[in-house]
């Protein structure tokens, strides 16, 4: 069957963007006469279905659009995002990003710069700082696609993408507790979005299935960074019982507390440690880092995915179930408890 | 002195974007009259500069900056931008980003991408892949600031701000030849774009300034990753004379090279291994990682105090000078060469 010409064709054909194609069709004023008479005529000559054209001339999609993350830096973000194009570039879209950098305000301008730029749609992980969701409304209320993922709220109400992060918190522990680790701690985040409470749930539900206690004096709330890490460490080193193994809320936290222990002398794995996201160094440090990993690639791709829906259909909300995605326990040394018989021997 | 009342103030005053405002100003048709009424009597109530009013009313800006790197994975761009958008904050504009992934198909994308999303004007760092810079003509004719960071390219005739990667590459290999290492190998990349050769030449200028050899077999060039890394240092493991120290071309690269010496038993520093751009993990990983600190804040800072200077003249492009930052080495324990009493013990 021979494939159906799309805007992306007639685009390749003339070596103009999509999105001159799409306001050429759609009259759009900044197009010259000339672009519009050639974009007509290619779409005839290739074929290209009339109730397309139609629909088309009335869209003047610019086939950009935005994602707002708080951080590229992190890699799990940055895997996301190459996913996400990834997935779109063969429908001829391309993206812009925002980052939020944890700020709510920014998140804020993030919604305004990126619907002023005027693209087709919005895919966003939110600011830790995100405890209000009214600016999203501005991008449901001009009939665009909006998708949260990763870092949702209880309060959004448009299609999300997440990981199971109840899950996750619980894999974690109960890696742990496997191991033959007793005094978990976990140093995570106070901040209310959703992914934190989930992951520390998961944790207190996997100490209380193995009979462990709940010691809230092991729950450290601060960030999630290098620092952070360095800080909860030193904190839960000065608390009795001392924890024999530590949770970090990510990667960069579980660096800083894996260093701070170093530091003391509580080289892990004699203090268990394990973070969350498998950045690209978490292999590579000493010891190799245990880590969950949250399948950014997976969420990147269901994006993309959901968003090609959305926006084929007159109303992009309707029928659009949300996505779980379950994680992976990655064992790596931080968490292999050295054997009693060894420790004997030292 | 009071200070001058500022577009920015008037968005503030009235809750809304400095785009809003400016586009208030200059008639944007997509502006409610109400929102234009609002900004006019904002702009009258807080003394706002009639000249200023008169420039604004013909501008149109969006006071949107585009951005486009190679990847905002890599901590070096990640910095940069984070230091851009710091500069800029102040004066109300807010930057989006474009990857390019290290293609120039993708990079002439991105330019048209952001002309369409109507931003001010562009910085950029280019492609491993850019041997042409037609595409950026287009910002030029626009009469927008463009500025070209980091990676530039010879035939491009617009403000740039680069790091002295000769002096990068001397001062990484000098330190090598201080070490005590004398058959230092270099694992870089092919790509045209003019940082590297800089390099290779700041190497080859050192080992001659030292009465080394410059040994052909001793320079591999392929492509910075992980894995070219790996592939580089197991192609040297096999050349005679066997190179005792590995440059590598950045530090995710130089990631590769430890990996595989490690896996070949030929553990850093008795080969010593050095990167370019002081990544997150590199003062984590073991052996730590010596690198050149190509100082991503300062050029972030120096982009954006160009952006402001370029874009407040009527031609962005007068008088304005290129700018050269200066490399500073950080040694660390991947090139501290054991001392030959040591390896006697051994």
């Amino acid at each position: 069957m021979k494939k159906k010409t799309t805007i992306y064709d007639i685009a390749q054909e003339l070596g103009v963007t999509v999105s001159t194609v799409s306001r050429a069709l759609s009259g759009f004023p900044a197009i010259s006469k000339a672009t519009r008479q050639a974009v007509i005529a290619a779409a005839a000559r290739l074929n290209y279905s009339p109730n397309k054209l139609a629909s088309a001339l009335k869209s003047g999609k610019t086939f950009i659009v935005g994602v707002i993350v708080p951080s590229v830096e992190a890699h799990f973000f940055a895997t996301i995002i190459h996913n996400i194009e990834e997935g779109l570039k063969d429908s001829g879209y391309r993206i812009i990003l925002f980052q939020s950098k944890e700020s709510l305000a920014n998140e804020i301008r993030g919604v305004k710069t990126l619907l002023e730029a005027q693209v087709d749609g919005i895919l966003a992980s939110m600011s830790l700082e995100t405890n209000d969701v009214a600016h999203f409304q501005e991008i449901v209320a001009q009939n665009k696609p909006l998708i949260i993922f990763d870092r949702v709220n209880q309060e959004i109400n448009v299609p999300t993408i997440t990981l199971n992060d109840f899950r996750a918190g619980y894999m974690a522990t109960e890696h742990l507790i496997k191991q033959g680790y007793r005094n978990i701690a976990f140093v995570t985040t106070t901040h209310q979005v959703k992914i934190f409470n989930d992951r520390l749930n998961g944790y207190k539900e996997a100490l209380k299935k193995h009979n462990l206690k709940v010691n809230e004096h092991h729950i450290i709330l601060g960030g999630l960074s290098i620092n952070d890490g360095r800080f909860g460490a030193g904190q839960l080193l000065q608390t009795l019982p001392k924890p024999d193994a530590i949770i970090a809320g990510d990667d960069f936290t579980a660096l800083g507390v894996i260093k701070e222990l170093q530091e003391a002398g509580e080289v892990p794995p004699k203090i268990g440690v394990i973070g969350f996201a498998n950045e690209t160094f978490s292999a590579y440090i000493t010891p190799s880092l245990s880590t969950i990993d949250q399948h950014p690639s997976q969420m990147g791709a269901a994006c993309a995915e959901m968003f090609l829906k959305m926006v084929s259909q007159q109303n992009p909300y309707e029928n659009i179930g949300n996505v779980v995605i379950e994680p992976t326990l990655i064992p790596r040394a931080s968490t292999t408890k050295l054997q009693e018989s060894e420790s004997l021997i030292d």
